[in-house]
């Protein structure tokens, strides 16, 4: 089924970021933080220690094609985590694994919102996003946050920022960690054949989950990834997300300082350098939301074979589902 | 004291039609043209005798439970129109058809980009839409028009529109009865359960193509169906489409009675009229693309057993996947 | 100090709303919810079980005339809650106190935020606001959920809103309640004179707080309050936060009879209805925000004295520094 | 008579393009097609081929000083081709004559839109554009296209674009060249004396006819001339009706190279080169409808004696009537 | 020449005020001021006390069938106002002669800008407007003011509006009444046979002059009037110029009742009921700079014979040239 | 596969003036006009030549801390200007003054509106500023001025810019040095302690008073301060105030190189270079209201010590109340 109808008069917004050929060199001036590596052991540590089996409900739907469960994991902290998984109906396993993030603002909406993986023959797996789904997509998985996290602009950028620890991204960031993990696991799963993909924050998280367990993930697809050389980002993009940060900073301006310091531990760029497996991304040269020299920025950090289509006249819907199609055959030809 | 509230910025449209108790009851004020049915008659007659066998060619994609078919099948005055045939891979037939339509701007786009109906277990027609397809996905089918159809403002409402006879929407209703015609004759189909579907000028042509060829049609599922009570539309909408005949009709103001009696032809609601088969629609109130109103006119006018889905918080999105669920549930309950 | 600049694109809205005179008369449509009272009773009950003591820690600012206290006081379920006390410096006590609410967003910013009430003689305790802070002028407090509030649209009106247990104003009102019990008892006030203020969403929890420990407050002012006659007001206006609402219930349709009932216990008409101070209201017939016949659907339920002024020509910012000089006439006369 | 008001609240737009020297200097980076030249001739030797008598019939009109007539004549491939022909009344021959050429979207309206070269005591004959005239001034011209063109952003630019052979502007580049040819053979024209003038769509075609035709024009006036260095302007401008082609390419990513590649053939660089009369043309540092630097690119093209107006401050409706003045005066002194 | 492009993402404003019928019959609500009569008969008698024989300057232009002569009238209080006088090249006198007022914001322009009214036969008088033409095209006149005229919006409409006397529209008006009687007593003019005419603020004053100096006007054109029952189109339009008391009465909301009791004195209303000489109006249904029901509320008090051309889909430039073919017509008819 | 984000809004406006560093080091490329020096001298003593003694009148208010005095005083030419005294009730004398200035469009509105300086223990003039008030905040003082200042776009950038003689900011320059002599000779003053200040407008009154009468300023504060390269800003400034030039030149292109000369003698830069006292200035780097680039044109000639306050992430309202209490803290270290 289908979008209904685009406004016309939506416009483009011309080439704003680095020529074509400089954003291929590009290189994030940000260093890694310190501690960045010890950081992302105890936390991931921690939420092994606290996790749970795995829950797995079969769903009715009007979809005869696809055997749907409604699935709940642990993430951070051991906090429950809901996920659709839908797998070929009917299908002999083992079958290759998807595992799905979401783009910012949605949550894991309805099972329908989710056929291709499963019409290429693969079990997917779609981690809802905590405390995200209230935006434009339904969503299920509250955001648990025992200590309270302090005055932040509206969404999720500038949430708990005010440390590392207590960041809404480093819960994020580990739920996604665990669901691959979890994905490993399921029966039916050939947990050799994983690939880890999403768009905008799910091409962030596909790429972070890459960086944090790259044992676990044979492929990496990411599309216009969000959160990649934050701090440049924010000079040049006029557009939400990103201009969260500028909204908190109006309010607070005694806190940039101390902001920065904690969105570098979630800036992609420093967990791209850490992933080993093929990946493909995408970038579109007139995404202000994302603008290309960050996804640049990530992209030349990567460690394993790479790819990148780059769509010179997209906005942030960058190559839509002709990228999807690339997707599905740049997995097929590494899972 | 202080500042009362920083806007932080400005969506949505409020109710802006009349409340629903009086969209329920509400007819519209326009009759249906003299030589309506003398009109449709001939044009469908003209296309059934210049048509032509239908055209299959499978296409390979990365969707392995689908099997893809390019289709060329004789639409309007026996003009080749396209289409995308998906089947579930290895289905035992036959199978019950959905024919869909698309909104407007947009062409039939990838295969990937229909995966619904397969997954519920139809074999799927996605019909092109001529000369559309360069707006926001891409299309194949030429819009032919050998006497050349006079100025209009861009866009296709008033392409033609200085008769009934030359204008683009009697050319596109035309295809979208054959397309109806074309997939109960196609093999592997039962033609006995054939639904059609679509959203906005998809759900315009779905109401329309059940108008025109009312015996071939089982269920009709229009979402936010656009062309329904074009004058009234066309004064309380600021939206495109419909401001294509405002901007037409500043520009040539002298056109103004012959344009409307033009598209009267292309009203929705009097084709609704002809429609027996079951019929499930849907509407937003704060949808100012197809304002309520137009699909309440419509929708008093089916002559079958009905049911309208309204969204009382949604725009033209109206529903989203939400209403995509009920379509399924709807036709499997009627066909 | 001043505000820099006013941008002179900035336009109005028309009249939108009902007539000047259908509006003194308009009363909402909404009855108040079954267990009302109680549910207040019992939130304010555990919030006093919970209460320590109140903390106040001067604070140096190049202001002399003012002596400034940072104030941590407990509120909804005993959870810390900051505040700004200024007292004119030196001043011969007991004094008068306003407390002040604070608009949607915003947090309690710096001490010289907050001059008028202390030049016109008053102790002045600005609460700061849980969670907000983020958005145009700083915060300190946190918004303390253990529970985890589920999906929301970003902003406040629809956190925790599955229940009214969980939902953000539960917290938030509860604090305004506290605030009002903390001044009464701080040293070197005059507890018989109290005036609640704030505009927007402080002016809501002005009225809100005089409703909920009504004996506490002598005097309530509130400038173009927000929170009045929800459910009317989702439906004509387009604007921010009331569009929250919409879009929460876009992404999440089926919640939408359980957003409401929720909501309803936030609607300032039901604890109008408590007040029996002395009341001094603002609205302005082109504010879009905080639509005019809410205001006077809360105002017409008032049962003390009464006054309101209209500004006919005002968006939300309705009067501006003009109400302020009433509120400080009205607060004069009363206490 | 004059346009009634201008809306306060439009703004500017920064210089945004190169600084003025630079533009002085500027080439573009697109070399001619390969054939280009061949291409043209044999258009034009089809369209001379097919050419039929020009029509004329004179026209009542308010205007006593000016003879109007309704000419059609024969354009691409014998196509007949509307115009109007307003010759100052009663004036002994033979007259100099301006070919006229008309902006974006726009028909040739009514004879009283076209007064300014009779007062100045001249022939003026104002080219129909075909197929528009829908949007901001009425046309009368058909745009016939047998094959039909394939889908198309709405508008122009992308209509037929799949070959150079079917684009739109091969059609209209080659009406132009022949209204140049049929107002020389006028009668009362003194065909020595025809200058080729335009804004816009119309200045391109104003510079295109003179390269297609150089023998028959004596002079060339291109105000803001659209369709210069086609390939740079889209990745600069954010506007219509540039924004046609990024829309098209949106939803057809897979046709860029082609889309462009016919485009070079009615890039009015490349013509410009062909021109060899004196030429005013104009640019305005704001125009981000039609940027500078593809205006100097087109100029600096130019072999015959040439001069440029710069208007620093204006936006696309640079210099307004200063540059009809200053056209007027640069006719006079050629002619 | 023209207008070089139209912004295709310029859209619509649906029909918003009155249905038409209603329109037809309305009536303002807003009496005549007391005095008004004494008022503007002691301000043009001290106009004419005052008044200077008129200077006329011969300039030269490129437009050789005109004859252009810079022309110095006195108007209020005897100060100087600017004006072009054109007249048909060697036409034989007595001619008709059309006194064309401005719209809000501009000047006269150049003589370029004027050429209508010749082509038809007439001598054409353009009065430029005092302190205008800063705005969208060039003026000469500067609004001299001795006393000062106090805070006042930006533009005009609230200049010197704390009483009639000081108003800046007093004086505009005054000016266009002695544009009137200069223009009788133009040598080469028939006095016999005067039209006012103008669109919007240039309809405003073809009205008011032609009540003011009601003997001397035998026709009166009027396009989509400015300043129609003011009170009521302050609270249904949004847009400028109407919304500068918005903004004058946000920052002085004291003021509203002097400003409105000053306005009243400009209301056109009060003027056309003065009018006896033949009129022809204009109005638009999607106007929302001079809304309809102003347009009808003065049309539906001129007591001579009277047309009103009503353009059911356009916005403030209602009609455009169709109106001025209209205009040259009932001059035609009635001079 | 989902869409990947929806954007709810945007707003902002990313660094696009310089980079930091070359903006620490940029220096205007425009000179001091000729006989700079003598035309401020003739103007200033002309004013002092006019001069009458001041008045004062206390004025009743709500606020007890304060005793409030409406002044008269005379500025340019001897014309009255109004302003607000605020004393600190009861305080001994004498006491240090701040002389404060508003921004564009404000008047000096209600004495509530000036705490902050009262507050820290000044004396506080505010000067009223001619002729605006009644753009945001009321205003009293009438913009006198005999000779007519020509047409000019709305507001006052360009009103009289046809010389530096009858030039608006000539009056009002003069007016704010005034300000400063009447403030030194306030009975209850400590002449010696006298600190300019305001933001915008404001702050660029605040330095031109301190260069027009440097023996009497003893520190300058400026917010954000208008008026600063002026050449520059209308080249890469979309937003009013500097808008008006782009628009009075669109009207009036022939007066370019005039209105340049004119405005030359108002650009703060060269007012700056006669600045000794210490200064504070701030500037924001998402400003396009006053772009940083000119802020920093003016910091870099400044001759006595000075500090700026770089606010990143803000626009026109760089700092808020941030930037006020570094303002009181700058005055107490200087005074």
């Amino acid at each position: 089924m289908e979008r209904a109808f685009r406004s016309p008069s939506v416009s483009g917004m011309a080439h704003f970021d680095l020529p074509l050929p400089q954003l291929r060199e590009y290189r994030s001036a940000t260093g890694e933080p310190d501690g960045f590596g010890d950081f992302w052991t105890r936390t991931l540590d921690e939420a092994r220690a606290a996790a749970e089996p795995v829950r797995l409900t079969e769903v009715a739907t009007p979809l005869r094609a696809i055997t749907t469960y409604d699935v709940t994991f642990t993430g951070f902290a051991g906090q429950p985590i809901k996920a659709w998984l839908n797998v070929p109906a009917g299908a002999p396993g083992p079958l290759p694994v998807a595992v799905e993030f979401i783009g910012y603002g949605g949550g894991r909406g309805l099972p329908i919102d989710w056929l291709a993986w499963n019409a290429a023959g693969y079990a997917h797996l779609v981690m809802d996003t905590r405390g995200q789904g209230g935006g434009w997509r339904g969503g299920d998985t509250p955001d648990r946050d025992a200590d309270g996290a302090g005055p932040a602009a509206p969404g999720y950028l500038t949430r708990g920022v005010r440390s590392p620890e207590t960041a809404y991204y480093r819960r994020l960031f580990t739920d996604a960690a665990r669901a691959v993990e979890t994905a490993a696991e399921l029966p039916g799963v050939d947990a050799t054949r994983l690939v880890t993909t999403g768009k905008s924050q799910g091409g962030a998280l596909s790429i972070a989950a890459a960086g944090l367990v790259p044992d676990r993930v044979r492929a990496v697809i990411a599309g216009v990834p969000f959160l990649c050389d934050i701090r440049r980002a924010v000079t040049i993009s006029d557009s939400f997300p990103f201009q969260e940060i500028v909204e908190f900073l109006r309010a607070n301006p005694d806190r940039a300082a101390r902001t920065f310091a904690t969105l570098d531990h979630f800036d992609v760029v420093h967990l791209a350098r850490r992933v080993t497996a093929p990946a493909l991304l995408s970038t579109a040269l007139m995404d202000e939301v994302c603008p290309p020299s960050g996804v640049f920025a990530a992209y030349n950090e990567l460690n394993g074979p790479k790819q990148i289509e780059v769509y010179e006249w997209d906005g942030h819907d960058g190559g839509k589902s002709h990228f999807d199609v690339k997707a599905l055959e740049f997995a097929a030809a590494h899972l």
